[in-house]
């Protein structure tokens, strides 16, 4: 289902998008949305990006042009997620805090890559396969490439 | 799709019934189901609790009230899963041993955890993210808070 | 959804044909696939396999006889995905390398597993649950079961 409130540019390109749940987000012109993929309300996506089957993109994120996100990535927004309160009582949005995150142009998230409330993933960064992001850019995202390496400079995490 | 055979309490919520699949299963007051779940026959969600989009809960799972269950998370009964026998027959029920998974009121499972079978996810527990459970409980869920510590009491794992 | 390019042999199990998305591919007679799978073309899936729910196979994988794929595993074929060119245009199928993967008679994909383009999955082997497999085969695929131990010949992985 695509909500009323979603805004898609030119060029957007979604095979089934009775097999998709977006509702009150942006995407930009050229992208291309897989199936069972949910993106929610208040995330923007850019201009000519991927976005692969199976991924949940959550209020709170910037993906900016050109970026790759592979199958199965999941984001997050909340570092202490819970059902309830401590009485039991149902959680409210009182209860919780918002945590942003953004995807710099060009970079490439890797399937199955879970992605930690609070991140920037930095520009042309790019994983192999479904490594873990953090805030203090624990593993490859450490990792510098050259201008020139890969397929296109890369600056580890803004961080 | 919602099979005939699923209880429902009063006041689930579940904002797409076509992009779900559950059957067989019981789903407690006051709950929310995201889009792409699958909750299998005989598993039993109790009250008050959320479980996100991409997640799958199998047949033998419990979940007790209050728990929140994260985006892509997969709970597991069989420790040694095969389509076929050795001498290529397809599997029966004969051929399977089904594992049960408990987790307690309360707990909070992050987005991407993987739930080996025969688990018991102790009350009020909580992981940042997509850590993995096993039986000896490893990792984050030695952790043991302290009364008052984060949003409610953890009592480590049951086992 | 299952596209009219898709080849289903006899007796193939899809209990969900609308929450499927299948183009392109073939699948061997007496398998079944699960809700939320996603099959690209020129994938094959051999007889007597099982697919369990939220699992993306993409294009250049060969599943053979007897394959157990467990809930949300994730394959691909990529080592370098992107979206865009380093002068931002979008890529085309010259700017990309499809690297294959197989997975042999018998084997057993733990859910939540991660397959790394260009594996080649071994006869009978076995993985406990979500494990990363990548051409080294370093973890669990390095052990060697002996015949007749667990539920089957195992030869561990085949490169």
């Amino acid at each position: 289902m695509i909500a009323a409130s979603v805004v898609l540019e030119d060029g957007v390109v979604i095979h089934h998008p009775d097999l998709v749940n977006l509702y009150g987000c942006r995407v930009g012109s050229g992208s291309r949305i897989g199936t069972f993929v949910e993106i929610q309300r208040n995330a923007v996506i850019g201009r000519h990006c991927k976005i692969s089957s199976h991924t949940f993109i959550c209020e709170g994120v910037t993906v900016e042009d050109g970026v790759f996100v592979g199958h199965g990535v999941m984001f997050t927004n909340d570092l202490h997620p819970r059902a309830v309160n401590p009485d039991g009582s149902l959680q409210t949005d009182a209860d919780w805090t918002m945590v942003p995150t953004t995807v710099k142009r060009g970079a490439s998230i890797g399937s199955h890559a879970t992605i930690l409330a609070g991140v920037t993933i930095g520009y042309w960064s790019h994983d192999r396969r479904g490594r873990r992001r953090h805030p203090r850019c624990a593993g490859p995202f450490r990792r510098r490439w050259r201008p020139g390496q890969g397929r296109g400079p890369h600056q580890g995490c803004a961080r």
